[in-house]
């Protein structure tokens, strides 16, 4: 028998422009969540730099870098250390002229177990991602590891109820998103509250609607807008593990360094999809126009 | 200008063995609504009779009517009476042996302006609606009103993120779904709240996939098993609107029966797909397998 409990770690850290100390930062923090049981720890997305798509700047592709590479090299490391897998967070240099925004799940062994590419890309004042990402093309493909069928996203992706669905249906056990997300402070509280309320319950909802555990994890901190057009942005933090109710199991601060670790039973999803039996009835006869851009 | 506030009454109650009763408790709630502003009122699913899929008995098959009926006759008297939008939840007898779970829009003239057949059908003890209704095959289309373009909706949809957002794609202003949904007391208080949490989650999550207000009415009450199997449905109320970002607007009480009327802006939807323009990004070039049952 599996033991189907399973222990994970969210590392929710501030970035500098010391890319070395980020790196630091991160395995810190891992080395935390492991010492504390984790066997699957999820980093935050680009985690080893600023979020640099505050501007359109080539000079930031030089962040880019190859998978395999230095970072997955060193995290492989960690990996292998620790004896836990690990889920990372890459600007990744796919070939001259091509990135991608990539999260990689890296074994116990320090090998690659697979990534997935970043599908929807935004594209919003403070966040240029259109700029830099080339939109994913493997597609809404989990990824096996030793620790379960991986179901890895990455931040936009958040929103789209078509991408926690798509990992669901391809049996994936967890919903994993990297995330960089925060405040304009400019917005009114009352705003800013509504914004950190939805960007969660969006989510519960993905966990609900599939009766999937989904963990996110968030940078946090303040980073200046190096334009100076606008007074930058403050991460929200808020790193969250939630059951396949909906349930909210875990959450860090808005405004701190904090290293999340909690219990997920991954059971409970056969469970409540037996009491709950949501895909026994979905209309795939009448479900084409999800195809369409609108049905105009 | 349009005027795009719109005022919208839900019409909570509990329903006895008396059919004559329940429609008149339903029209002194409409009336209550519209005293109140309201010009668009949605009722509670199948609100004129007990929730009757408790059992599988040939004998509730009486209950059901035609489309044009008694039902949108008597309520399309009141609609035009009192110049309100209504949203009704019938068990259609659309021909012989063939019967529905339809949600019927009646215009202020007393027309019916259109109608939406219950696409998925539940399953569950306590719920067999499968051998009451055959699935809808008017797909997910909004109906055109004087008060907007609804997306109608009847309860299990409530669960599937697909229904949402076809009708959103569709053009849809509102999301309307008529419930009936309870608890099974046998159930321990932790699980119960878990339910009416994530079927309040699930909920808001497609508002804010979609940006679009979400309006749900549920019955309340007891209504014991006929079988004498269970302990019965008690019927969790809870009627709720919900803004375009996910925002708890009003929400009725679990046990009493309760007119809520909320004014809704429906000019927030456009302000908050500029800003969070989710349908822009849309991956529908890797959307094909939400048209298959799994990927296996």
């Amino acid at each position: 028998m599996t033991n189907k409990q399973l222990t994970i770690g969210l590392v929710q850290h501030a970035c500098s422009i010391d890319s070395a100390a980020n790196i630091e930062t991160t395995v810190q923090g891992i080395r935390t969540a492991a010492s504390r049981g984790a066997r699957l720890v999820l980093l935050q997305e680009l985690h080893g730099s600023l979020y640099f798509c505050q501007t359109e700047d080539q000079a930031n592709f030089e962040l880019a870098e190859t998978i395999p590479g230095p970072t997955t090299q060193r995290l492989g490391e960690i990996a292998t250390e620790l004896n836990t897998v690990i889920v990372a967070s890459i600007f990744e240099k796919r070939a001259t002229g091509l990135y991608h925004n990539t999260a990689v799940a890296l074994e116990t062994d320090g090998s690659i177990a697979g990534c997935y590419r970043k599908m929807h890309i935004p594209d919003d004042p403070g966040y240029y991602e259109k700029y830099y990402f080339t939109p994913g093309d493997l597609g809404f493909t989990p990824v096996d590891t030793s620790v379960g069928r991986l179901g890895l996203l990455v931040c936009w992706d958040q929103w789209y109820p078509e991408a926690a669905r798509l990992m669901a249906l391809a049996g994936a056990e967890l919903l994993l998103y990297p995330t960089a997300i925060g405040w304009d402070m400019q917005d009114p509280e009352e705003e800013r509250v509504r914004q950190l309320d939805a960007w969660l319950t969006v989510q519960r909802g993905h966990a609900i609607a599939n009766s999937l555990p989904v963990l996110a994890c968030n940078r946090t901190g303040h980073e200046p807008d190096p334009s100076g057009q606008t007074d930058g942005i403050r991460f929200w933090g808020g790193s969250v593990a939630i059951g396949p109710q909906g349930e909210l199991l875990a959450q860090a601060a808005t405004d701190t360094t904090e290293v999340v670790v909690v219990d997920i039973d991954l059971e409970r999803s056969g469970q409540l999809r037996q009491v709950w039996p949501y895909l026994r009835d979905r209309r795939i006869d009448a479900y084409h126009d999800l195809l369409r851009r609108f049905r105009d």
